[in-house]
């Protein structure tokens, strides 16, 4: 039989050698956990690598992801058919599915990317929350796994993992497990020069069960698995580890962190650990016991399929359907029947609140939105009429309280949308969303529909202040890739809005509303959906037109307001409404030039220039915010910074 | 005698009747910790209304900022002069001291911005450290004062807590007491909705000493403070209270978190507390026992005065010039010469190594640099070779391992900022920017000389992958306002970035530097600093000018190249260097026309085209990344996405 020792060496070499191939990587990290990535994956982990997105799985999050070569260590020895040993040889390199860091959608098997530190462990608390609240819907026969991470001091370190801990230890996430990896070295040196924090008591001080174990004895940790996997609480393994286990000179030492142990290291390594195998070949018995260990899934996976099929045919329509992120039939029919009816009605509604309207309308449609706030529900309205609160003993509902947490709930967020079977959308401020950043980077780049309902989005909030208003927060997010940024105008707009985040399956949204009331511009119903578009004309001008006036959201009022004076001042003037620049940027050029016209044209938003250039041209001009806003009420904020239809209408004089 | 009681209720009624005129506001925490703020400011705190910037004065930190009320009562009975009882009235209008949440720099007495949770604390994190630092340099005689902190159930909840509580308790900042609101209420109702930690076992875990008491009991108050006085570490006292102390139907409701209690409660609570002042009327007894209060800080501040004249007269210069922000006195100078020497070295370096060879400089003419990194020591290159790192049990260093905690290294900075006495810059790669944004925002809004240096700068730090590759950070950070992002071309532009970044008094810096080497293209030398101007003429055109080519940081060297072909193919092309858009937005229209020149421009940067068309033109192009990056060696990805000296030539050919 093959020794827990050599199959472990086997993640070792791969990664050590990967490493030196690719003249960088993080070879320390591996080879630290490999004994632990043995046990776990070998005996405990339930995955079938022939099916690696059978729903049911177990989840492995690598928080630690600048060890990814763990990752593609096991991916390849348990037998993932798109790990091949080639992807491994050709580890960081153009194309490779072997990326310096784990990246989602390259390979099956990376449940998310990871390298951001601390964020990996926070979106392992969304998978978690995401197999509750299934488990909930279909029962233990049909859901039922775990979530493993491996973390490290840095995931441990970062405030986000604070976030992560007292939420899993809140809401009593007793399937998630985490090992961390407690080699006491960072990149400045040892732990102990920045931190000295008790880590176990710390999680307890959560909630949380948490064991203290030799990270590189196999019996220990199988021992500490089953403790965890009966535990009633989340737990925390604390894995006493060298980094860079194996390595001759180096094991123990922040150089086997993040650069190549060297040619001389790894010879002598293979002799001190009698591994004879050239790089990149495993020896037969020890890649065949892997690859048993990989096979140990289909009979559980199969099991699961029969009790699958004993679910009633609308459960497992239901079930694949939310898995996959297809939207029920026909919800767009009901959609337009509402927008029907609000251009019927054209309420003037702050669009914070025609987003509760259309959640009210859609949450009904669509009952597998997840919705959420981070302490703001009241605020952002996020809270439809038939939502129900998900609490520590019921995940039957469908709303969280993420508490105080932005950047936790972004991550919570990507790990839902990840896990499959939600679109879990989220509130807070808009300009908190520099808090969450970092997250909404990864629902981008892992093209997730995440989306994210920002509220209070200009000095329109009022007397709250600079601190609470945003000014460059839009721009901030326009200029991040693969992100709707939505300012949509009047409830009509929110609603067309709302639809194109749920239909955007690859794509996060932000849906940036007013605190204010604003009035209705859009009373004509039409079944097209303006604004998919991005931004179209609004108003056409009365006569030839002489002057574009472009806004958004809550400015789109004070576009139209100018546009009167100027038509009856004789300088025709259309107005157009420009919700998201994304999309505009994707319609042809034709489209784009019929749109924003020839004549002057004058931008206009509560917020900074930046990037509005491209749409004003050289001879344009921009109404708005040049620097940070201030405390007071909202109309004395635009009156004193000079955002006003008298402004616009000056602007468009002195240039027509 | 004054009764405890009373002067308790005069803060309860100034913050219940501004907000109640305000029409909007936070009177629930400040009625709740009058109690604690009033034992607080009457009996421990040293400070002098009268001499508000005195050096040695304790410091206080509203963090859970909404409270602003709580603040500007006390400001006002304790007796700063410019904490009119008009700006009281005034609560959130435009223009008065009072803005919606403790803005730095509106009132004396508000030492830091705060509304953001968790920053507070971590602000006064960085403060108990500056006060570490200078009290290794001064002596107790000179340098020896507490650092106050109100914090609520947000801030504590907010991840960047942990990075607060973390650092304070493995660096034992003792002089470091927070008090927490313990009233198990947010926004979204109970605490309890969201949250379940032992915070007193979560501090402990991390090296505190930890309280917890009645906090309306002004002898548990006071016994409590004195006991975390003389611990040796950090201290917890968590102040058990009700939100909302003494409204008669709303106390210990979530309602009086944010919103005016109503006219009928105040009324009712007037009678309930025996209250017969009219609104913004203290009786006079009441105001004479919290004036005498104020007025205990002048004898502790003559009798530091004295002491501190003892000191000698280079010593109280320097604490005095340091204090104050100014700089030695002939940096510039020897400056210029270390320019005069990199000009004729003409070294080929990555600008993450030039910045470093300008620390080994600069940090030696200017002893209060303070280094730091966020465990990024090695990649950032921040420390000099003459600095020494700061441990818990020797403050006299002057570089600050962070640990892997940007946000907290970005508030920390501020604090050390605000406290006086430094010059903070920190390190960490530039994408996670993101991490810390909120904390940047805060050093731009306070206009605090906080120096961010940011390396691997784009794509051009290679295999790390996407994760670790800022596309669309730059664009992120030049949308935020009075930030200066600097992108270096070389290391004399490198050098003289950090010049500016040092002059900056009123403005933050981010320096983003290359991992990759980059050749010298600055070799002349002047002793004009050519960055000041934000763009200038690197290499003007052989021949009149037909096209030019804006640069930025590392791909100045790709605008030389493709120089030199279009040069050769006879179309006279100047490049010009922009390592500062902010700097360059300064200058006058002519100077900016001259520059950029009448004919084609096309922009070469590796990061999104966000903002640039501002510069460009509508007849211009830009080459650099239109999406997230990939993992692979710098070169590949530079021609995989098409950054490259002949797509700039086929981009100026294609519009000459």
């Amino acid at each position: 039989m093959t020794s827990h020792k050599d199959m472990a060496n086997a993640i070792r070499f791969l990664s050590a050698d990967a490493v030196q191939k690719a003249k960088s990587g993080h070879p320390g990290m591996p080879m630290g956990m490999a004994d632990v990535a043995t046990v776990l994956f070998t005996k405990y982990m339930n995955f079938d690598p022939k099916q690696p997105k059978w729903a049911d799985r177990d989840r492995f999050v690598l928080s630690a992801g600048h060890g990814s070569m763990l990752m593609y260590s096991y991916l390849y020895l348990t037998g993932y058919e798109d790990m091949t040993i080639e992807e491994v040889r050709n580890f960081r390199q153009l194309g490779a599915k072997t990326a310096g860091h784990p990246e989602y959608g390259h390979a099956t098997g990376i449940e998310t990317t990871t390298g951001p530190l601390g964020q990996g462990i926070t979106t392992a608390v969304g998978m978690a929350i995401a197999e509750k609240l299934q488990n909930a819907r279909y029962g233990d026969e049909v859901v039922n796994h775990f979530t493993y991470v491996i973390a490290g001091d840095g995931c441990l370190m970062e405030g986000i993992s604070h976030e992560a801990i007292s939420t899993a230890g809140h809401l009593n996430l007793n399937k998630l497990i985490v090992f961390w990896d407690d080699n006491e070295i960072t990149i400045d040196g040892n732990l102990g020069v920045a931190a000295s924090d008790n880590q176990l008591k710390r999680f307890e001080a959560s909630g949380w069960d948490a064991q203290a174990i030799d990270g590189h004895n196999p019996d220990e940790i199988a021992a500490a698995i089953e403790k965890a996997q009966k535990s009633g609480k989340p737990s925390l393994i604390a894995c006493k580890t060298k980094i860079g286990k194996g390595a001759p000179t180096l094991e123990g030492s922040h150089k086997t962190h993040g650069a190549p142990l060297g040619d001389d290291e790894i010879a002598q390594m293979r002799k001190d650990l009698g591994w004879d195998a050239a790089p990149f070949e495993i020896p037969s018995d020890i890649l065949k016991a892997w690859r048993e260990a990989g096979a140990r899934g289909v009979a559980t996976r199969e099991a699961w399929q029969e009790r699958f099929n004993e679910l009633d045919l609308d459960a497992q329509e239901t079930f694949v359907r939310t898995n996959d992120g297809g939207l029920p039939e026909n919800w767009i029919d009901s959609a337009n029947a509402y927008k029907k009816q609000l251009c019927e009605d054209a309420p003037k509604k702050a669009t914070r609140q025609a987003s509760q309207m259309a959640l009210n309308a859609l949450c009904e449609m669509i009952p597998e939105m997840l919705g959420g706030s981070a302490d703001l529900t009241g605020s952002n309205l996020t809270k439809a009429d038939s939502q129900k609160s998900v609490t520590t003993d019921d995940f039957s509902g469908n709303y969280m309280h993420y508490g105080i947490r932005e950047f936790g709930m972004a991550a919570f967020m990507n790990g839902i949308a990840l896990h499959g079977g939600f679109v879990p959308y989220g509130g807070t401020f808009l300009v908190f969303a520099d808090y969450m950043r970092a997250a909404m980077r990864l629902s981008a780049l892992m093209e997730q529909r995440v989306i994210y309902v920002l509220t209070h989005d200009s000095i329109g909030l009022g007397e709250d202040g600079p601190t609470h208003q945003p000014v460059e927060t839009v721009a901030s997010l326009r200029a991040m890739p693969n992100t709707n940024v939505f300012r949509p105008a009047d409830a009509v707009e929110t609603l067309e809005c709302w639809m194109l985040a749920l239909q955007s399956e690859k794509t996060p949204s932000v849906l940036a509303l007013s605190r204010q009331g604003l009035p209705a511009v859009r009373t004509e119903y039409s079944e097209e959906n303006k604004s998919a578009k991005g931004a179209y004309v609004l108003r056409e001008a009365d006569g030839l037109r002489k002057a574009t006036i472009i806004a958004t959201g809550s400015e789109v009022e004070i576009a139209m307001q100018a546009r009167d004076v100027l038509q009856s001042d004789g300088i025709p003037t259309a107005v157009v409404s420009m919700p998201c620049w994304e999309l505009f940027e994707k319609q042809d050029d034709a489209y784009k030039h019929d749109t924003l016209g020839d004549g002057v044209r004058v931008a206009v938003e509560a917020g900074l220039q930046m990037g509005w250039d491209r749409y004003i041209g050289q001879n344009g001009a921009f109404i708005g915010m040049t620097g940070f806003g201030a405390s007071a009420p909202a109309d004395k904020l635009y009156e004193h910074f000079g955002i006003t239809s008298e402004a616009v209408v000056q602007a468009v004089k002195e240039r027509v």
